[in-house]
């Protein structure tokens, strides 16, 4: 036999289920993997026990960002809260924003006290903060070129005077490997940016819709911001892996 | 957009290439993952580190498992060498037989000396060996009521007198989770066994063609070994794995 039944996973949130399922696990947490899916077909697992790491055990990135959060924070796509979490442990107000329900759940359980259900979009008008964070390279929820400026302008209309953005994201141009530089070329010829990945997470039966991430190169970073108001005022590179704090003009 | 791209991964080894870019990476290990997909869509994911782990590191049925070689030994589905290598360090004489040139290859890295590409089937008549190993769960190798008794009688044809067949395994009815309840089920209803899985590995963009690797409970087990001269010696239990010695009547 070569042949087999046509794959039919669920279409649901399998990203918040494999965090429900790693948290609620309990230790230790090595039987948990994010899979992703690219387009392409180009599949790769990630541990999911970073995702509930704290301080100690972050990448050097990861903690040169924590120590630039100021005043009220928004963290978009909280996901498991590593970094909410933490910075509330350590007194600060902090907000965990996630279009995961469950993701949320497994926030609130670890004692996040602030969530909100949805995207920026979605806020008040009212709502104002002084950090807005796009971590574990959530830099890439910029998307596209079309996307990008609707989201760096969301966040603009919700920030108190000085606020920053802190993020991090992928140089998609130092990538190893001729199967990513394959996909790049494919993706600009098809008009897309270079890193603009089409992806989709799968968990057990479940699996997300597929939905654009954006690596970008600083540069690329720095045309994105351009009419939005946000500016970069400081870059930080780890290889391919680098954090920006971008401040409003 | 909802569309994407199909799905293009590229049909090769990709279990031994998993390997290979495991060993070839060097320490730690801990970015390389066994992505497997059922064919009803379900996915999950094993740190590869494991397929390197020496036995201090192993599981216990592992290690109940290494006392019980003798004399000349066949690993069949050896992969990177986990028993293979420890064995033959100890001054063990064992063969490490893989369907993958990738995995024999991460095996002579790591300095296995007898290796051979193929199933068993392609031995040569007049090999004879005193151990077959199924280890890794490998006793999923005798695939389905269909290919079961061929396998086992080319074993015992391969077999020296008093030889024995060391194998580990899992019992699919003490799997957690009403998605396994449902897929059992369906194998039935297709007159398959109920832990016949269908299954293909994936690693980056590569995909490995479907196959069936069964499991077994332990009677199901005993009756596979009807009419093949092999009988159930030994086994031992931990949750939903076993490992057993079978022995030629």
């Amino acid at each position: 036999m070569t042949t087999a039944q046509p794959l039919t996973p669920r279409t649901a949130d399998a990203w918040g289920q494999l965090l429900l399922d790693c948290h609620t696990a309990g230790l230790p947490r090595d039987a948990y993997f994010e899979i992703c899916e690219r387009d392409d077909g180009y599949i790769s697992g990630y541990d999911a026990v970073g995702f509930f790491s704290g301080p100690d055990a972050w990448p050097a990135l990861d903690r040169w960002a924590f120590t630039r959060f100021r005043g009220r924070v928004l963290d978009i796509g909280v996901g498991a809260g590593r970094f909410a979490v933490p910075f509330q442990d350590r007194g600060g107000e902090i907000v965990g924003l996630d279009v995961s329900a469950d993701a949320l759940d497994v926030c609130r359980r670890r004692g996040l006290t602030e969530t909100f259900l949805g995207t920026v979009d979605d806020l008040p008008e009212s709502a104002r903060f002084d950090t807005f964070l796009l971590l574990g390279r959530n830099l890439g929820l910029l998307e596209s070129r079309e996307r990008a400026p609707r989201l760096l302008g969301a966040l603009a209309r919700l920030a108190r005077p000085g606020a920053r953005i802190v993020g991090t994201g992928m140089d998609p141009y130092l990538l190893d490997g001729a199967q990513h530089a394959e996909y790049l070329a494919a993706n600009r010829l098809r008009g897309r940016m270079s890193g603009q990945m089409r992806l989709r997470l799968r968990h057990r039966l479940l699996v997300t819709d597929w939905f654009d991430y954006l690596f970008a190169s600083l540069p690329e970073l720095e045309a994105l911001t351009e009419g939005t108001g946000w500016q970069l005022a400081e870059a930080e590179r780890h290889g391919p892996d680098y954090g920006v704090v971008l401040t409003l003009a």
